[in-house]
């Protein structure tokens, strides 16, 4: 059994079957050449092989560190940007929730170099003035000039707090034999884990980037693999349309020919939040590099009900969403008096019930109002549904990229404003 | 002196000085009718005058209810959905930050009920598990799900905790007179506030609906009031296009008559992201009843220049970005041998001079690529900018609205899947 489905059903009358039938061999072409490694951006497919191999030795090293950061410390600091933070903070959310609950076996993690802000920097911190902590910096290169100026300041802090001993507390996740954050780690003898040189920052979630940090916040990270591995299995040998990433993949190419050009990524549950800013992160990098071309965004219900509901109901029609539904019950059951008294019909039942109910809602009144619906439906979360849910839109957004005839691996426009920052930093 | 300005030169070639100067008689209409109630939606301009109407007994009554919370509670929990969270919400974090530092006069405040999610439920139960905690419902009718519901989970859990003393712990803010959560706190006798009936949710924040939450986290709501005064007094009676809430809404319109159909609210600061969720339900809320209109997406820089950043240099050309920018510095000197060895020229400097930097760099790259460009510059985060800054955009989006044609305080679009789930819920 799959963990995560597809439904395309409420795409009509945008898009229709048929219209999706039609692109089957365009489809076919694509994963041949994604498989054979002919398509634009070839040296970047690592992460397509990567949940198979024998990651053992990795995994038991990743194992090894987060024992001694957990023995050492009290929190984790992750310095990283775009694709070294999103997947790690996006994956500890789909795991422990976002309103943080105090972990079984694992520590707190904080996220920073991923904003130039000073009141974020300190915020941080102050907090880690009062507790133990260690340090994992990801960079490819070590230049990157966000991540690069939080960890001088956060190694300065940890420096000042634990003098010499501060090196056995600095874990660095970057290129295996170059680059600037290699050689200060082996030159000062830290712990390092390695960035590999075929798989790009957004699609490096599966890899030690999202591993450590999630291993110290105590993720079955063995899972997350094999999670990923079921998910390549599923995918690479199902060569037609009842592929939910060819579904996915059809339907938006469809959608943006037909005028559909704002995807929302709709999620119901909070611990889902960040997932969707990681598939944003994805489809918005890989494909935009061409117009028209859909922008990704996020969609948090049922808050959004009451703020952008009213937009989706009756304002532009330029927009499609992609709901990504958890089907698991956590149940609450309603029992209270008050719900007796207001709402005697839902007697008995339980939240995730009413939960369900509002989504189905969402869906009609949405494709009534002109909206199409993409549905997808995950089983429960996991680790290994989180591996599996990670290399399942990986893949998708590949084939995706692909089909629309840009090279899904790289990031050139991304150049401009480093470039145009940098003269300005140097004036 | 003003705190919020707007830098509108960046919309060349897309919108011009004289397209903006051409539209000065239509606003000067359309803002006599918001003056003198004879605009759509008029029954809902409350917002307009009420921070210059006399509050000493509501800011005594309020504060006299946030010292007996703080005494009684070391954690405060809000219900609330859309209007009744965003503002209160983004006003904590535009203060106190985003990575919630202990603060020293006041309490953490959870915010439930906007979504219908046992998981997020049980966390936060499970965090007040070991804490005193209160609990205010912030409902007008008390009849919308989403709170209804969490305000029985969770006044349930605080009456199995405290017996009939949890009464003192409840704070309705509600209906003067009627309506089903109004009727229960009667009866109760719980403390009441009100939702004024000429004031809509989303136009609510500087009601007792945002006010009760931050005199709890210990804001200075007094000052939040009087920075909404002064933009009452800048903003209504500045009339011509040196009003730069005219700017805005003449920008906008003109903007999406240029097929600019999204726009993303940029910040830099992590603290300022829940405002630009705000915003996002103000605008989208408000005008997202006809076609073509704009909509409304926030994006967090630097973090998303590594992201979406692609997309926006060689992506669809159909946005623009609206920058909303703090120009106080909080400094972190960039000292250490790192920075120094590796970052030369920025040696001495500050972190804020490398985020003005970035944010020009990106101004720039992105206006070359295509999208234009406004520029909102705030003087510093304080309660009173706060205040200015929630009246500011409220006036503006009410111009913004009436400029399309549209009635800016109704939200008919959102009765569709409310019909639509309670039929379900019903069967």
């Amino acid at each position: 059994m799959t963990p995560l489905t597809l439904d395309t059903s409420l795409l009509a009358p945008t898009v229709t079957p048929a219209q999706i039938d039609q692109l089957s061999d365009q489809l076919a072409t694509t994963h041949r050449h994604l498989l054979d490694g002919t398509c634009p951006g070839a040296d970047f497919l690592g992460w397509r092989d990567w949940p198979d191999q024998d990651h053992h030795q990795l995994l038991d090293a990743i194992q090894q560190a987060a024992s001694r950061i957990q023995q050492q410390s009290q929190a984790l600091v992750v310095i990283g940007i775009g694709g070294s933070h999103l997947a790690g903070q996006a994956g500890l959310e789909f795991i422990h929730g976002s309103y943080h609950a105090p972990h079984v076996n694992g520590l707190p993690v904080y996220f920073v170099g991923h904003n130039l802000s000073s009141r974020a920097w300190l915020e941080i911190a102050a907090r880690l003035r009062h507790q133990d902590w260690s340090l994992n910096v990801i960079s490819k290169s070590g230049t990157t000039l966000e991540p690069g100026l939080a960890f001088a300041y956060f190694r300065s802090l940890l420096e000042k707090r634990y003098g010499a001993a501060a090196r056995e507390r600095i874990y660095a996740t970057t290129d295996a034999h170059t680059g600037l954050l290699h050689d200060q780690a082996v030159g000062a003898g830290w712990s390092r884990f390695i960035v590999p040189d075929d798989i790009g920052g957004r699609y490096s979630g599966l890899t030690s980037v999202g591993l450590l940090p999630w291993a110290v916040a105590g993720l079955d990270i063995a899972a997350a693999l094999q999670g990923a591995s079921k998910a390549k299995n599923d995918l690479l040998s199902n060569l037609n349309l009842t592929n939910p990433a060819w579904q996915y993949a059809a339907s938006r190419y469809l959608l943006c020919r037909a005028g559909k050009t704002l995807e929302l990524f709709a999620t119901y549950e909070p611990s889902l939040q960040l997932l969707g800013r990681w598939w944003q992160q994805l489809f918005g990098e890989s494909e935009g590099k061409t117009n028209p071309v859909i922008f990704p965004a996020t969609i948090n219900y049922t808050q959004d009900l009451h703020s952008l509901g009213q937009f989706l109901q009756q304002g532009s029609k330029n927009m499609f969403e992609t709901t990504f539904y958890l089907d698991e019950d956590a149940t609450i059951p309603l029992t209270s008096s008050d719900v007796h008294h207001t709402w005697p019909y839902l007697d008995g039942k339980n939240l995730d019930f009413v939960q369900k109910q509002a989504h189905l809602a969402t869906l009609q009144a949405h494709h009534q109002g002109g909206v199409p619906q993409l549905v997808f439906h995950l089983t429960q979360t996991s680790e290994f549904t989180l591996g599996y849910t990670l290399y399942f839109f990986e893949y998708a957004c590949a084939l995706s990229a692909l089909l629309l005839g840009v090279n899904p691996f790289d990031q050139p426009g991304v150049q401009a404003y480093k470039e145009e920052m940098m003269r300005r930093l140097q004036e």
